[in-house]
């Protein structure tokens, strides 16, 4: 097949147009094709309408060779991709003997009356005569791949997976990525992310003014702003020894010129520069959340393996909690106030106390909408990192809806405690 | 203008194309145009890239009055959006007065040295002199309002905002809608969202096939899987008394088909059913969390006003936490283990003991990848819902990745606080 792979995701769901739903999907297909090498020219939604669908399909076969539809697979009436696929590839559906035994096994072990194997379960197991059958572990609808030929009259793939996250991945990576892989000669995509805290992105950019005079037209340099970090992303796509030398050579230029604001140097999350540096470092942490009301506990516990360093939190949305709990004295409380950096530090040392823990971080404060008064308006925060002999603390001002505000929180206290376990001599 | 008002939404920016972004914005932009009576015809993601957003642009002008564009607006040269559509309406770069002067502002008052007004800021303030200005009071690049026609020779409004979501939401709120809403005579879109729990997709459908068969071709039923639970949308258009009276009718006959499973009328969040029953009920609660990390406390204080009935979370990853803030005797953990019926009573107990609440919700399992055994397979969940008095427990098996069974583990321990609540004589 061709060299130049690209690529167009279809995701079909009224609920992906009338915003209901958010589409994970997409992101998650780009990013693997991406790395294999294939580059998505378009992320298209288009809702459970016939016309649509075709037109769309139609045009992202005019010139790219590889198209993934997602959703309308389900046995319910409002699902009609599999027929309109059957429709474009001039086939007819025939019962697939393995997936209609798959399918009977998963109806089996769930064992539940509520669960019994029905006519319309029994026909998620038809499929296009001249498709192959890309198998489904997680769920009832397979996964089907067209091989036909798009309007340059070059080859090309359409490839229909289910819309339910969790078994779109599964599919993707166990059966269909190995298949696409074997099916085309493909490019290199390089993509390598640093992430920068402590500078604007305006100032950033200022910063690299003669760095981006000096790279290379074959290369690209992105800016992405993400919960109150930022995010630089050098691409390219190197195809000989020298072009590989050249893209090297402009990351590592890259690294030096912010050095002063680098975090890390892999496309990853502050929890995980977290996660490696307590690893390193055998160290133990806790968290006593009050406005961040456990994202910051849900953020470090997303990691797999997270409970070799962290042993718990405790959320202390109301006063009696961050008396009774985490031991903050109620004359801090009355003096100072919730929030406050008192109350941060009682509550860092509380939870380094009551978790038994090396570290812990404290947050409290005015998450919003309501809460805020004069001195304290809304977005005011207070948070603490601390060990058993030592403590730091950073009051900010969010200004940022509820969501946002407990977000960007969340990744603030978590640079605080980097700073910490970095700088202090002992903890 | 015209009644029947159709939109597309490009959303710019390699990064949907990498898939290192998952694209939230347009689907809070689907939302409120079909909100406000606006269909939107598809959503398009696509690159940094000139040639494919200026195709992309041309075709959306085909046959849509609305054109809705998000990112690329930032002062960094990865940004081109609005040099593009400079160029598109044949138009000029001038600085308004009136935005630098907000631009400025914004740098006065955060007052920091790594964030002094640049060149590259004050360029922000540049506006193609044919367009509206759309004031961005959370940052700053401004939105942007071009009049135009599309092919039909039909008015058409294209429309660009900057990416980053919060800047956006607030502009569309605030400025855009009471601008379109005043732009556009619009037709009425209904929908109408069920949340169901107890019964699977297919056997939902199947109840429902006598439903379906009398509905309507005017309205659409959809279902939608999330989290564990099924949601059910009536969709509907209708333009005169009797179409209203028409669609009224079948949602009350929807509604009286699934009333067994039906757990809200509203296209809300199981964490908003628990909130309106415990405001309601006059409850305090609280949450005891192990193999879930925060997540149920995350959800339940993304709530505004949360902290009326939520006191608090004790996060027990670790043993000694459950013993020493949750009082779960050594003796059950030794003899039980920490995933098993007697630890998740235990913790629930004592996590009303412990916040000082009504009732509590615990749940101790094995999220996965790891810490899986032969009798406690990765995905075996315990959870207990308690009061002072009672106590009621569920075990469920979770077979998917880490991050899916954490939020289908939250589900369903809200689902179970829900029972315990609306049918326990006392807590």
């Amino acid at each position: 097949m061709t060299n130049k792979i690209n690529a167009t995701i279809i995701t079909i769901g009224d609920e992906l147009l009338i915003g209901q739903t958010i589409d994970t999907n997409s992101a998650f297909i780009a990013r693997v094709l991406n790395k294999a090498g294939i580059g998505v020219q378009y992320r298209i939604a288009v809702g459970d309408i016939w016309e649509d669908i075709w037109n769309t399909l139609d045009d992202a076969l005019n010139n790219n060779n590889l198209v993934i539809i997602t959703g309308g697979l389900g046995p319910t009436n409002d699902d009609i991709t599999k027929k309109l696929l059957c429709s474009y590839f001039n086939s007819t559906l025939v019962i697939d003997a393995a997936v209609l035994e798959h399918i009977t096994n998963i109806f089996t072990i769930r064992n539940r009356p509520e669960m019994a194997l029905l006519e319309r379960n029994i026909q998620q197991a038809a499929v296009p005569d001249n498709c192959t059958v890309i198998k489904n572990e997680m769920g009832t609808a397979p996964g089907m791949w067209f091989d036909t030929t798009n309007n340059k009259g070059e080859p090309a793939v359409v490839v229909a997976l289910p819309g339910v996250p969790f078994e779109m991945i599964h599919i993707f990576n166990n059966e269909l990525l190995p298949k696409i892989v074997a099916s085309f000669k493909l490019n290199s995509y390089l993509h390598r992310t640093l992430l920068l805290a402590g500078a604007g992105e305006s100032q950033i950019a200022e910063h690299l003014v003669p760095f981006e005079a000096a790279l290379p037209a074959t290369m690209k340099l992105a800016y992405l702003p993400e919960s109150g970090l930022i995010k630089l992303r050098l691409s390219g796509t190197p195809n000989t020894i020298e072009e590989n030398a050249e893209y090297e050579n402009q990351y590592i230029s890259l690294k030096q010129y912010v050095s002063e604001w680098l975090i890390s140097d892999e496309n990853e999350k502050i929890e995980n520069v977290i996660a490696t540096l307590l690893l390193s470092k055998k160290l133990t942490m806790g968290t006593a959340e009050s406005c961040t009301g456990g994202k910051i506990a849900h953020l470090l516990t997303l990691i797999p393996g997270s409970s070799e360093w962290y042993k718990g939190s405790v959320i202390s949305y109301a006063n009696s909690v961050k008396n009774h709990l985490l031991h903050v004295p109620e004359t801090i409380l009355a003096e100072h106030g919730a929030v406050s950096e008192a109350t941060a530090i009682a509550m860092a040392k509380g939870a380094v106390a009551a978790l038994d823990t090396d570290v812990a971080i404290a947050v409290t404060g005015i998450a919003g909408p309501g809460g805020g008064s004069t001195q304290k308006p809304v977005g005011t925060v207070w948070m603490a990192a601390a060990g058993k002999n030592n403590v730091i603390t950073r009051l900010i001002h969010m200004r940022y809806d509820r969501a946002t505000n407990i977000n960007n929180t969340a990744t603030q206290a978590l640079l605080l405690l980097r700073s910490f376990i970095t700088t202090a001599q002992t903890y």
